[in-house]
């Protein structure tokens, strides 16, 4: 049987450097990406791919704000359905041809995916993911009467609106996504996924909030039976003491040795803490499962164990 | 055996009068729609449903062109990968809780979807579909020389940008889609489609052009082997005459009379024309096809041949 991977990937798999911001430049990115990803699936791996939106999500919510007066502004979930579209057409694009390549050629394609959370969730209280625009005092205290909108200021730059970063507790569309998973590349959850709310009649409702994509991930992989949750991302291993002279990079991480490390900060809140915290999490969730960070193009070589961060229980 | 139905679903089964163009009044219209179509659905039919997307993907165009200077314009081709995100996130909602209503719970959801047109097809020469922003003559000039795009007078209300409106030949998705056919309900090729063509190492490339979503609606109905393609418009049956004292809607249509109709200049082009194409083909594409042309809420009574107007060899 063929070890199970769900790939979790970060920003810099969409985008590179800061200054290129352009879908055509993104598109450059992403075939770079899908050549690592085509080369997992072709030693043999069986995968689902799940990307962040932060970036792009941003801009789709800029550009809607920055043209209200001309068509209207659309909510924050509509924009996270945009972002799936737009980020998962250009992977699946890619990703087909990477693989075609490689002598694969089976279906690779994206599910419009939306998330359940809680809507008693705690972030829901004490919102603090920053999105969008900037704001003027007096702007900011207009949307919070108008539209109900968290504001806060932003380091001297202005307000911005805040919303809350649930944990994700349903993939809605987990029974089609595990439908396809043995006979395809299935990209879903992207941006951790449509944030949407249960209510008691079963409906389901949109709303404004920032799912962490690894968090996603992870979900993903427990519901599909995976054996690796593989997170990619800048660094070829997780560190403790980052970017100081006794910087000091780590090959294996147990749950004790991990939850030692966060309780002493040594972990980034929205950037590294939430990877390892989803690898704890993973590895936590049954027997034999195995969670990796890693770069992207140390991908092959953290799967044979050869190098990254693996988690073990 | 069920009958297998594809659903085109037309502008009005999304949107719902002219002033109404937010994300929310969409959302309230797609809640309707999906009862009507949730109700065929628990009458026994197996389904797939296509829908347009001509006024959203306008208006991501023209919010993504209005804050051009605040953040990069998205191509034409990422703003139908963001239409189907959009479009195909309420429908799967909507569609999902109208079925749960109805005591079926099985996965819906929308599949980005990309169709290939050829490079050569004759719509590339004479583009003629009109998108986004208006320009002046000036702006107009330096889009044609800067970004090579077709710029055309419009009305005497300025210049837009024109593209072309290829014939779809192959839907790159179309293995999945088939796949999840018998136990979900996919929502696919919307929008006509992402535009792609084919290089000749196999690689795809986005294209601003228009799909026409009946006949991408048409070519993924004999693609899945459905038995009816059923287009759903703004009236119940096609009329020849149309709008005039002696107009005469039509129960049944011959292809040799549609035909006919068709030289006599009875179907408006962009309008019931591409309706009544995509119809004729879909019936002569094999034995036992039907195609039906009516409106959303005269849907089953249609598929019972009770009304709507049914075309056949």
């Amino acid at each position: 049987m063929a070890e199970k991977i769900v790939i979790a990937l970060g920003g810099n798999a969409l985008q590179s450097g800061k200054s290129e911001a352009t879908a055509e430049a993104q598109l450059e990115v992403v075939k770079k990406t899908c050549e690592y990803i085509a080369e997992i699936s072709a030693k043999g791996y069986e995968m689902g791919v799940v990307h962040g939106n932060g970036p792009q999500v941003g801009r789709i919510l800029l550009a809607s704000e920055t043209a209200k007066d001309v068509t209207p502004a659309m909510p924050f979930d509509v924009c996270g359905a945009m972002s799936e579209g737009y980020i998962g057409y250009h992977l699946q694009q890619a990703l087909k041809y990477s693989l075609k390549k490689r002598g694969k050629d089976f279906p690779v394609l994206t599910v419009v995916t939306q998330m359940v959370v809680d809507k008693e969730d705690k972030g829901f209280k004490n919102p603090t993911k920053p999105i969008g625009p900037f704001y003027t005092a007096e702007e900011a205290k207009a949307l919070e009467e108008t539209k109900g909108y968290a504001m806060k200021e932003d380091a001297g730059r202005g307000f911005r609106r805040v919303v809350a970063s649930p944990i994700p507790e349903e993939i809605v569309e987990i029974e089609a996504i595990k439908q396809l998973w043995p006979t395809s590349i299935v990209i879903s959850c992207g941006g951790g996924g449509i944030p949407v709310v249960k209510h008691e009649d079963g409906s389901l409702e949109g709303v404004a909030a920032v799912i962490d994509k690894d968090f996603a991930a992870e979900l993903l992989a427990e519901q599909v039976d995976a054996d690796v949750l593989m997170i990619l991302t800048e660094v070829e291993k997780v560190a403790v003491n980052f970017n100081k002279p006794d910087q000091k990079d780590l090959d294996e991480l147990t749950i004790e040795e991990a939850k030692k490390h966060i309780e002493d900060g040594q972990f980034a809140p929205g950037s590294m803490l939430p990877k390892v915290e989803a690898a704890m999490k993973f590895v936590q969730s049954g027997e034999g499962k195995k969670a990796i960070i890693t770069s992207l193009d140390k991908a092959i070589e953290a799967l044979e164990g050869k190098t990254g961060t693996t988690f073990v229980k």
